[in-house]
């Protein structure tokens, strides 16, 4: 089992340092060398004072009067994240919402592959061809030691996901992306972020009432 | 302009509701009819006194040694969250993740319709024909006005995000689920939730790491 990583570093700091790294991409597109703290800040939409405060986790950047240097800083978060090589992904539940996942060509500009969906019915009828091999789910552990991934997405319905969550635990994934409307119960040691599109939206409804 | 509504309910309970709605959708399919505030909460993933809590917000429910009565709470919870008839939605940006949210069939099955997809080029190739009705950006104002819109979907790219926000702000929409990497600005009446799927990898490669 995996020891936690850096648990005291607050995971909002973790999901801004994406944010940071989107606009520092832009940025270089644009030419820019160096950004001043408060350019950047204002770019990601947070107050100078905590993007200074979530950078000061990982030692110090920057340079008074000048600001940060783009490439440099970029580099240092992309390093932190682990995305500085194209990462393996698997995905379990070739349904609507997992057959639209593997039409988005989002995640491998992002750094991430899927390197193989996973299904208990392989023979499903599905709208179009797959540009993801496709196995059952038997293949599972082979594929995740072969390739050693270590991250997976779950879009299997709830009655199934917590099963499917725990092989994938016991096949040695470590981080889960989770579709699935289930709250998923893992060792300590394994991450999940849960994503529900349905609920997004119901609790924006709630908010848009009169 | 709208007034911000209920704003001294937290956000997380907000999201709660919607998780145990659906705790309570799976133990109408199994014909349940009263269940105890262990038994809901341990299904959530929640504590009971986080379950009593969440619900006190919206008065008192369940009976002492009875527990809840499923259909009631459930009735009331989708009444509290406005799902109780279908929600129409636009969304904006019919490229890869646009078109794989609109072959996604989960949102109908809870409460919402996307009655119209816009798109700066409506003539651009895509895989598959829609199912949606397909329309220039000329044409927002008017379809969110004839059907009463007042939530959104934005998947265009990070770059278009803020002007076609401004645009649907202006033609009266109050609720955005947002998928582009922008963090947009609005006014304060309206409530934008933000759906990134490359930053939640990233953030979980993050924690993956030895």
């Amino acid at each position: 089992m995996k020891k936690l990583v850096r648990p005291e570093i607050p995971r909002k700091t973790i999901y801004r340092l994406s944010v940071y790294l989107r606009c520092l991409q832009r940025l270089k597109q644009n030419q820019l060398q160096t950004v001043s703290s408060e350019a950047l800040a204002r770019a990601a939409g947070v107050k100078p004072t905590q993007l200074r405060k979530d950078l000061t986790y990982f030692g110090q950047f920057g340079t008074r009067g000048l600001g940060y240097d783009v490439e440099q800083l970029a580099t240092m978060i992309t390093d932190l994240l682990g995305t500085n090589r194209l990462q393996p992904v698997v995905l379990v539940g070739v349904g609507n919402l997992g057959t639209a996942l593997l039409s988005y060509r989002g995640f491998e500009q992002e750094g991430f592959e899927i390197v193989g969906a996973f299904d208990q019915d392989v023979r499903r009828n599905r709208d179009k061809p797959l540009n993801t091999p496709l196995f059952g789910m038997e293949k599972l552990g082979e594929l995740i030691q072969q390739r050693a991934v270590r991250m997976a997405i779950i879009t299997v319905p709830a009655a199934a996901a917590q099963e499917v969550a725990n092989q994938l635990v016991t096949h040695g994934i470590t981080g889960i992306l989770n579709f699935s409307p289930a709250m998923l119960s893992v060792p300590e040691t394994v991450m999940v972020n849960n994503v529900n599109l349905a609920i997004e939206l119901e609790n924006l409804s709630y908010f848009i009432q009169d």
